[in-house]
């Protein structure tokens, strides 16, 4: 089982891949898949705004650069925010065993139905994820507010 | 508001979406999203099998194909099948107005969950989409096994 300095580093591979989103001009969410042992699998970041695609959310980018995998049970998916529902469903449906969120103050998506639903979820309540986020959204509320669903 | 003959017509361009991804050896799910006048905005089938991407079910497929849309609450998902949980997620999340099933029997996912969040959910109990999905589980029980994220 991974501690919270894991989980710490782990998130920093999410979070630059959310500056590298920023630096693309698109909305700086990223995320992470790995299994139990660290092991990176898989890492990617919210593409909207740069392929013009509303499906490409940071956890399914990072889902699906680690390619089929046998079982999801014991995977970790990191992100630097709370899971929208369709990220959620993600998680879900596969059975990932653990989400690890960056912060769940700028958003608040499907984490307590995770819970419900036997995923362990730590909120690492990251002050680096809130500012990121707070910051693109203050600057670019149209994008949020369409990329957001609403 | 489209009646039942509308929703069948428009599940015949899922069926035909799904039996295109049989011929190219894929899991025969299909979907298409239509606005509220039904106009085809984009459609799509699991693509699993054929780009080694767990991620490309029919409905993101057909999501994905749609382009970025202002508004999904006018908006009609036709699937072949009940929606898995990632593809539920995915209703909720844009806030999806209806969802037209094809068929529950082969595999029931998140239709009460969407029906409990304002979704409408019409389920059509097509005898064609059950005996399509049905012999090719039979015959690939190993794919659909992994497929359906057990």
């Amino acid at each position: 089982m991974a501690n919270n300095t894991d989980y710490e580093a782990m998130l920093q591979v999410a979070i630059a891949e959310a500056r590298q989103g920023l630096a693309e001009g698109g909305i700086p969410i990223g995320a992470a898949l790995f299994d139990q042992d660290g092991n990176l699998l898989g890492k990617g970041h919210n593409r909207r705004i740069q392929e013009d695609d509303p499906s490409v959310h940071g956890e399914t980018d990072a889902f699906r650069k680690a390619g089929r995998q046998r079982n999801y049970r014991d995977k970790i998916m990191v992100t630097t925010l709370s899971p929208c529902w369709y990220c959620s469903g993600l998680v879900r449906q596969f059975n990932i065993g653990t989400v690890v969120v960056g912060e769940s103050v700028n958003f608040k998506g499907g984490d307590d139905w995770l819970k419900e639903n036997g995923v362990t979820v730590i909120d690492l309540n990251s002050q680096e994820c809130i500012d990121m986020l707070a910051t693109y959204i203050r600057e670019n509320p149209e994008v949020w507010f369409e990329d957001i669903g609403l």
